[in-house]
């Protein structure tokens, strides 16, 4: 990164290379240099200070219709992004201004503001915006209020809970009146959970996820908040109640199959018990994401919620490395990659 | 069956002797001569005519929890049914009325009332009321409106089309506006679909249905309507529309399975697509069959709906072969068999 204040200077950006097949690796991408112009008419230049690892940036990647297009070879990675306005000719934005937006996994970006909102640093940290305030909150609050139709009583269930989507998704679930079970791996990250409020945490890795359900949630789960798929979608499937809505955000353990993954076995389980799958997109919900802040922000406040990020410095060029990480399971919280040295708005993870 | 017009007399019925792995055989069934004896308080006895086969039926022959209790190993196998009141001693029915009811694969039943209606054989004959105007057709309507939400103008489509449920789901989408596309086994059963109304017919034993629903839907499913599972299922997924609603109502291809099936494999389709799949039991909109009924009676008088029945002879002795024949594919149209010599109130099929 330059210690230029204003361009034109450079800025260091990571483009796709080519498509991977299965995990992506050193071959997917190239770092390259390239020039910041001074902002033209509209437009406003960002200096980065975190970048959002998502799974869901896994399936950009692949060349399919899908809710997004995916990411053109020789572009920019996509990516969300915190920052700080460093030149502006747009009204709206000034110099300084701390801002969110689809910057990309780059040290400065150019936009002409289309997606880009204003942070309050007052209310959170950086990560924070792009954790609980950002795309995984609103992903969490959405899936479980309109899609999870989510009703005090209810007995929840989450999975990939520790992560950046599950862990709000529980905590926002247990705000509203429910019982919490969540399902993630290892000791550590159950032990996290239950201590921020989780009624129970299920390790997929040493138990039998179907059987704990059952023991756990003996009456049956009402919404089942699906981040993983696989067999643990499938255990879920098989521990509905009548009624249950199963909302399906994600299915991490097979993002990187090179085939189509096997679909939930037990599907029929809808029938048995009259319940309902459905599949949502958070961008969908672009239009009420001040509500979803205005409320995460004061569970945030009262404790309701602990927002945490797993931060990895590195600059850019750990992006890759980082977004591996990911897909291994190596963070708890929201997964951000540090751009700048002093740590300006970093919560440690 | 005897002669006899009023009990005591003797009755043949089909009971279950044995679970059955994979397809039922004669090791499944024992036929065994009972003792019809006189009703007594509360009671009626009914002369069976005509026995509904229903693809459920292979469900309820396992011992698993589900929408409703097994059949238990001795017991007569569970059935709807219509006949004739031949003797009485509740309020409600008396001798030569025509009823429908659950009961059983025998020649006689006797009866407490409970789940027995009076059928208008001015409407339809028999074997209809056990098809277009009875389950069958409460499945595909309350299916189709309830559960699918279907709209004017959406695209339908319906597997397992020129069956029991799917001709009516067909049938009664298009009576309600929509453009109507079935899946189904064969060119004759293609042709008919056509022949009756729907806008296209795939035949998923000659053509490829992933590529064929994208030739004949392009603009997408809004409602699929699926009694198959397995691969059709995933053609359907593949091929959604933004918002489209998956019923799930049978996964016939798999009822045999030993082992669970795979699950559908592009269910992620749910959120590309915004997507809900939802299960259904007809039984709990017992409450709503007379709307259905009167609906459907109306389409039948104005020639919207065909009522096809297949109607197999033969009389208790032909269950178990009949019901392999519906796992088959033999029947086109509702399958009924008939116990009766005289074929009264039966439709050719």
């Amino acid at each position: 990164m330059t210690d230029a204040a204003t361009p034109p200077f450079t800025t260091r950006q990571v483009r796709l290379r080519e498509r991977p097949v299965g995990y992506p690796d050193d071959s997917t991408w190239e770092t390259v240099t390239e020039q910041v112009p001074a902002p033209g008419p509209g437009e406003l230049v960002v200096r980065v200070s975190h970048i959002s690892l998502d799974p869901a940036m896994r399936g950009w990647l692949n060349d399919v219709r899908s809710y997004l297009p995916p990411v053109g070879i020789g572009e920019v990675m996509r990516a969300g992004a915190t920052g700080t306005v460093v030149a502006s000719e747009h009204p709206a934005y000034a110099v300084g201004d701390a801002v969110m937006g689809s910057f990309g996994v780059t040290e400065y970006a150019v936009s002409d503001g289309s997606g880009v909102t204003k942070m309050d640093l007052d209310v959170a940290a950086a990560p924070t915006w792009l954790g609980a305030l950002g795309m995984p909150g609103m992903t969490a609050y959405f899936g479980l209020t309109d899609v999870g139709r989510v009703q005090p009583g209810d007995t929840v269930v989450v999975s990939g809970a520790a992560g950046a989507v599950g862990s709000v998704v529980g905590q926002v679930a247990k705000a509203m009146g429910c019982t919490v079970v969540g399902i993630a791996g290892g000791p550590e990250k159950c032990a996290w959970l239950t201590s921020i409020g989780f009624d129970a945490a299920i390790d997929y890795k040493a138990e039998n996820v179907l059987k704990r359900l059952r023991e756990v949630a003996p009456k049956g789960i009402d919404v089942f908040f699906d981040n993983v798929g696989g067999d643990i979608l499938d255990a879920g499937l098989a521990n509905l109640r009548r009624g249950a809505r199963v909302v399906i955000c994600g299915a991490i353990a097979s993002y990187n199959e090179t085939s189509l993954p096997d679909g939930p076995r037990r599907y029929m389980s809808l029938l048995v018990f009259r319940a309902t799958m459905t599949g949502f997109v958070v961008f969908d919900y672009e239009d009420r994401y001040p509500e979803a802040v205005e409320k995460i922000a004061g569970w945030i406040a009262d404790g309701s919620v602990v927002a945490r990020e797993t931060v990895v410095t590195g600059g850019v060029d750990a992006f890759g490395s980082t977004l591996l990480g990911l897909f291994e399971g190596t963070n708890t919280g929201k997964l951000v990659l540090a751009l700048e040295e002093d740590g300006r708005g970093v919560t440690a993870g």
